[in-house]
């Protein structure tokens, strides 16, 4: 088990290594180390090597120039320069809270950007102020729309955080798609099979294969298939996409760039880098925020005091085993796997960090 | 098959049977024909006698005086005054859009409301004037979340409109469940089987039995059970519910007033009537609106050219089949089941309307 302060330190000082500010690159380790405190392992300190090797190829810019191109009273489009999108998410986040407390809401689409670690860490950046927030982006190319063999959309996830009052805030953050990659490398190491729904193959079947995206196949949009809605969570992927990638200029579709920095950028790029969106909206915009809160524990405690079904112990609310992790975390530490631990100590030896 | 025109005009005539002003009860028949027209038959001319049923029950106020009870420059609450939804929605989309011309976006929660047709109707609104548009609304409680027993949200669809160039637009319009509740309903009368992942027993076991949701048992949401993320399905109806009626004051959850008139109101209500949620963003407060449409040409395209998997003709742009669909049935007609004909002319008999 390892500390997380300690951990996010060492983030902190391999992202002032490829030569982030000590402020950026405080705020890049902070949201990396979210992602490993609210137990999504795929997204945290396990990726830190991959940021490093995207910065090697010129693909990330560690001291950007994040501006506002264009605006409107409740929009804005932001240019990410090529930022780490660990870096820009949560100054575009900053911009729309500022922006929303005159307009009501603010939605600001970004472009040129990169790879931005979990999506739920913005939204919730909304919390404290009394607001609702949102935070989506488009991702490399891994999933197939219903019926296509061929791979156009990223996972693009979607996050929605909402106050409340007493209760633990109403957190969702999730891929649109069945699964998320990430589960399906957990499957790889222990050489397991996947379920059914979840992967296709390189000729578009079914699978059962944990490593199809690998040889080639797809991951499902959510639903998996034609009969158990695989066109709706398709729908949803393509929404993020537009959102993200068409509304700012950034590369969408099949055009978006890959994160793993062997795959070479799109011929043709029809847009600037990576693409994310993001949402604000004051609850006072809409009706007192006490008042609202109040429904929100209300609207909380009824769901969890559902019956549940037999051999489940309860119902969940969206974000509550993640606020669990992180308290569990933060006082145990986080568990690192052997190959995660292996990169952690290539980057120590390449920036002559102490681990 | 029945002509469009023809069934419009009839439902026209229902609603002002009712009370609804012509101009009302013009819009209301529009709203419910387009249904029809797009190939959702669960949510046409067979709802009319639903319509009128709560009628009888004084649910719905064919007079409302629906107004704006409070604003920022980007938001709005609305107090619908039990109008019927179908009347609601496409008023309060008007008045997003131009609230839009000044603030970029306007996001509008709407209280006190019923039924508002399909989704996607309302989302179409914002195209011919270069936004992209967004509906939302909560429903009769027939979904059971993650693990529940209980039933606590509706099947709370989502739409998003995206104006595009040459291509027809980009038209999503999904409930948040595996399956529309429609869907059920023609298996009860062919007598077969639901697939599973569809539907879950009154003990909260999964089944095949189509006509499980009637007997106590439930809708599931997108994604099935939990290995195929149904947890993101849950997520997604639960933000509908919350923007819908917990932003607005309207009946949210378990408490949002069943559609079926047989059905008894919530004890102790936790707000007013069903909930809906709109959305518009003009397309220019992000990028000209050329330049964006050029590249959604180009995004559908690309997609619609993607190479499909064995015996399936295409991939298919969302809204693509509706929008096929509308066009063969404004030439051929509508058909209709006999369950319908015969609901009709209880209500040609009722009000002493020609069919």
């Amino acid at each position: 088990m390892y500390d997380y302060k300690k951990l996010e330190n060492f983030c902190k000082n391999v992202f002032m290594s490829i030569g982030c500010s000590e402020e950026d690159a405080s705020l890049a380790a902070e949201v990396l180390i979210s992602a490993d405190l609210r137990g999504v392992d795929s997204h945290g300190v396990a990726r830190l090597i991959g940021y490093v090797r995207l910065w090697e190829k010129d693909r990330i810019n560690p001291k950007p120039n994040i501006k506002v191109i264009h605006e409107t009273p409740s929009t804005a489009v932001v240019d990410a320069d090529k930022a780490l999108g660990l870096v820009a998410a949560p100054k575009v986040m900053d911009i729309a809270m500022e922006k929303a407390e005159k307009a009501g809401t603010c939605w600001i689409s970004v472009k040129n950007s990169n790879h931005f670690g979990i999506a739920g860490y913005h939204a919730m950046k909304a919390l404290s102020k009394d607001m609702i927030g949102m935070a989506m982006t488009n991702a490399s190319p891994l999933v197939s729309p219903t019926f296509s063999k061929e791979r156009l959309l990223g996972t693009n996830p979607i996050a929605v955080a909402i106050p409340s009052g007493n209760e633990a805030p109403f957190v969702a953050d999730f891929a649109t798609t069945t699964v998320a990659n990430g589960k399906l490398e957990i499957l790889q190491r222990k050489n397991e099979n996947a379920p059914e729904g979840w992967v296709q193959d390189r000729d578009g079947k079914p699978t059962t294969n944990a490593s199809a995206v690998k040889e080639g196949g797809a991951l499902l949009p959510l639903g998996g298939d034609r009969v158990h809605g695989s066109h709706k969570g398709y729908c949803l992927g393509s929404v993020v996409d537009i959102f993200s990638a068409v509304l700012s200029g950034a590369g969408y579709g099949p055009w978006a760039p890959p994160f793993v920095s062997f795959l070479p950028l799109p011929e043709k790029p029809v847009g600037e880098g990576l693409g994310h969106f993001f949402g604000v909206m004051r609850i006072d915009a809409f009706r007192p925020a006490d008042e609202f809160k109040q429904h929100m524990d209300n609207w909380i405690s009824r769901f969890k005091s559902a019956e549940p079904i037999e051999g489940e112990e309860r119902v969940l609310i969206p974000g509550e085993p993640e606020t669990e992790m992180e308290i569990e975390r933060k006082e145990k530490g986080i568990p690192l796997l052997p190959p995660v631990i292996k990169d952690l100590k290539t980057l120590a030896d390449k920036f002559g960090i102490k681990i």
